[in-house]
Parts: C-alpha cells; sequence; structure tokens
C-alpha cells in the first residue's frame, strides 16, 4: 500500500474532518478555539499527521517529540516521540492505514511510546512494539507500548 | 443511595470479576503475574475500590495518591489522588454507583485528577469536575478533568 502521509494543518476543513473521529476532545476543542480567538494562525501546522482518500480525511494520528529529560521508558534517557489519537474511520480500516501511518512515524529514526487503547494491543504488537512493564507509579491507567528503532525493548 | 464502597483486595476472585470490565489491560495482568509469581501475596490491598450487588462486583475505580512535586495541575502544588478506570457494568448504569465511587474519592479531602474517556465528560462535570485548559506538551493525549475539595479551579 502507497499512501500519502501528510501533515496536517489547523484551519476549519480540517477541525470538521476531526469530527468524524471517536477520539475528539479537548486537544481538538482548544485547536478550534485558538483559531477562533487569532491565537494561532489559520494553516499553522499541527501536531496530527493524516492520509486523505481523495478530498476526505480517513486516517490521522498525533505526534510530538519529547526531549531526554522527560523520558521515563528508554535507558539510557533520550528524545522520543509520543504517538496518540491513531485511527481509522470505520470503512477504511483493515486496508493498511494504520501501517502507513505507524511506519511513517517510524521514519523519524526515534524510539516511540504510544498508550493504545486495550482493544487495539495486537495492532501494536504486529507493528513491532512491546508492552512494558507495568510501573504502577508511572503509568497509572496507561496500557504504554514501546518501540526502538534499534529493536531494543526493556 | 447507600453503597458500600470496598477496597479490593489483590485474590484471584478479584482478578477474574475483572475480565467482566471493559478496561482491561497491563495493570490487572500484571496484578495477576505478581500473584502467581508470588511477589504479592493474596489478599494483598490493591489500589482499586469497588462496590458489590451480592457477591458480584459491579463497579470499580482506581486511586492512586501522588505527592506534590508530581503535580502538574493544581497551583500550589499539594498532594492529589489520580483516577482512574472508573467503570460500571453495563447492567448497573445510571443507579448511583459511578456517584457512590467518585463521592468515596471525594472523601479523602485531596484535590483529584482524572482522564476521563471522552463519552463520559457529561458525568464528570455534573460530577463538579472541570476540564484542564488543554497544554499539550503536559496532556498530550489526555483530557484532564480536576476537582478540588476548596472548590478552586485553575
Amino acid at each position: 500500500m502507497d499512501y500519502k502521509v501528510e501533515r496536517l494543518l489547523v484551519n476549519y476543513k480540517t477541525l470538521e474532518e476531526f469530527k468524524k473521529f471517536k477520539e475528539y476532545g479537548i486537544q481538538e476543542l482548544s485547536m478550534l478555539d485558538d483559531l477562533e480567538e487569532n491565537i494561532i494562525e489559520n494553516d499553522s501546522e499541527s501536531p496530527f499527521y493524516g492520509i486523505y482518500f481523495g478530498e476526505m480525511l480517513v486516517a490521522r494520528m498525533s505526534l510530538y517529540q519529547r526531549g531526554a529529560k522527560f523520558d521515563r521508558y528508554f535507558d539510557p534517557q533520550q528524545e522520543y516521540l509520543e504517538l496518540w489519537k491513531l485511527e481509522v474511520l470505520p470503512n477504511f480500516q483493515r486496508k493498511g492505514y494504520g501501517n502507513a501511518l505507524v511506519d511513517f512515524a517510524k521514519g523519524f529514526g526515534l524510539p516511540i511510546k504510544t498508550n493504545p487503547r486495550v482493544q487495539s494491543h495486537d495492532f501494536w504488537k504486529a507493528m513491532g512494539f512491546t508492552p512494558v512493564e507495568y510501573d504502577m507509579e508511572r503509568d497509572l491507567g496507561e496500557n504504554p507500548f514501546l518501540w526502538h528503532p534499534d529493536g531494543i525493548v526493556i
């Protein structure tokens, strides 16, 4: 599958597309507020990447690069990407859109941490991610899965 | 509604009950491993609190007290409770079990932070919780809601 992954811009069209996704929450509402109050410009870069089918956004994820001092997962502490809100619209699932987004994230060459929904653990394992050993004080309600470019796992 | 909230013990019966809840993940699997490997004793105290209907666990939540130095939500920094995995079994919803658990958590007299599912925001607002102003670096994929015993909100 050869899908084109694009960095999404913050504008009313993108925010309207986001409403189709289940994980629409405070992050999206905050982007809308910032746009309406001119705190950010129309077409600013967002932390979201997505894939369009024609004119329609059908898959997306959010990515954020965290500095080594925030790292509580890799040894030694290092820069890593936090990946969240990976989601493919129902009619487009099982066609490789999710894989394409995760492969794109891996392409930055940094370790990746994600906190997947319980129902998606098999997907993350198939993508080469490993569940951490649970540490309550660190992980609380999370189910972190990690990937490292060198294949190193805790 | 006068429900009795109990601190749950880690034993095979409790862990079997947990399988009925949707949010069964790495935390529960880790407790099972620890029990099987004798890392924790049978009937150890867990971070979970729950309500039984007869013999059956029908509602639960996890609570963890975090020290002030971990606080990134309240001003000044202070001890607070992190609340997660609040869940009521489908046939027992809308009967006040969720309220009873949250009221129990409030009874500790500490501020509370939770990261609710997007679909449950109305419940948390009705319980007196307030959504934070979104800060991407801090909140990433979360939708934090806060409650403070003095009614102070950011």
